[in-house]
């Protein structure tokens, strides 16, 4: 009697590209983080404000998703990166095979860290893998503490979480501490950085856990 | 020869549905709207608002959309309203379908108004009608002001644009003219809110405004 083998890991079309998009990062010693939020949650202002400090020591390529437009490419630009805009013409999320098509695209040998901004959604893009090292969700004050609970997914899927406009918090209703239970639950001990892109409070853990982690991505010499 | 008839109106399956869901509404002379908005833009508290408000002269059913949870619903029946939660169980959008379904389990006799509460997100719910008689968006301050421009569909779709929060406006980077640009480009003559649901200023003409046509739906007695 044969025996047939059981494929236990038949990936997804979009996972295989994704897994392709990874190894090629790896092979350059790119460090690579995908930002996932609502619209208006301040990935942007984070990208921004990112690029311009790890300018100063490391490499930075940005790539952006967006519906339409390439306002966020041109801010990305402005404060010192390689930027790439790519527009989904309608779709609501990132998948592998776009950022197979923009990583043509950029010479990753002249690149430390590439951050990709995926269009601006709680709900989409989450259930596509793009091949980046790390999965961060830019949560915001203002859009109420009660996003965990009602957007599971993406909260339970990301490697970090970043609260963006704690500066917000003395003028809307945040509990902070109903918010971490509904991220704690779902998600427990996920690296957090409360801070806030405008007044730059809380902003320096950020900078040193992504320094950090280009260091790690490079290869040994 | 015979002439074959262009049918130039083919449905979809979609729109077939929502056709059907406004017949329903109107035969039974239900003012009906769908709130879409990004997560965390202020449609729950917008529907505790109108609710509270409306109730005292009208019957007010609620139809809350959400990935998980019933948070949106149980605020919305605690303001005095007949509340229906739809779980989508991941999907990222309402649509015609989902809506006939809830419309078969309400009264809809005993109702003068139905509120239609989509899932939290910028993109998907623009390309579904669901048969309510105006789509509104709810656009917030703190979201920033090139949201017109990078999500322009449903900015384009809307027959009215709530815009919340505008009590924050002191402490928020919030350019009025360019975001009003960004509307008239895509939506001229686009009927506005601008409001605060926490504050409660500018609500007073939202609240004429959903009288009216509550008065309109009404079949002539």
């Amino acid at each position: 009697m044969k025996t047939i083998p059981v494929i236990e890991n038949i990936l997804s079309a979009n996972d295989r590209l994704a897994l392709a998009n990874r190894n090629l990062l790896d092979t350059h010693g790119v460090f690579s983080i995908n930002l996932m939020a609502s619209p208006g949650a301040g990935k942007t202002s984070l990208v921004e404000n990112t690029v311009r400090e790890l300018a100063k020591d490391f490499r930075v390529a940005v790539i952006d998703g967006d519906i339409a437009t390439s306002i966020d490419a041109d801010r990305a630009a402005a404060a010192g990166a390689q930027a790439l805009q790519i527009n989904t013409g309608g779709d609501c999320h990132l998948d592998a095979v776009m950022l197979v098509d923009a990583l043509q695209k950029i010479d990753l040998s002249k690149v430390d860290l590439l951050i990709v901004e995926n269009v601006g959604n709680l709900v989409c893009p989450a259930n596509f893998k793009l091949g980046t090292h790390k999965n961060i969700l830019v949560a915001s004050i203002p859009e109420g503490d009660d996003k965990p609970y009602k957007y599971p997914g993406i909260y339970r899927g990301v490697d970090a979480l970043v609260v963006n406009k704690i500066d917000l918090l003395p003028y809307v209703p945040f509990r902070m501490d109903y918010f971490t239970r509904g991220v704690e639950i779902l998600n427990p001990e996920l690296l957090s950085f409360p801070m806030s892109c405008k007044t730059q409070e809380g902003m320096i853990p950020w900078y040193n856990w992504i320094r950090e982690n280009i260091r790690l991505a490079r290869p040994a010499v």
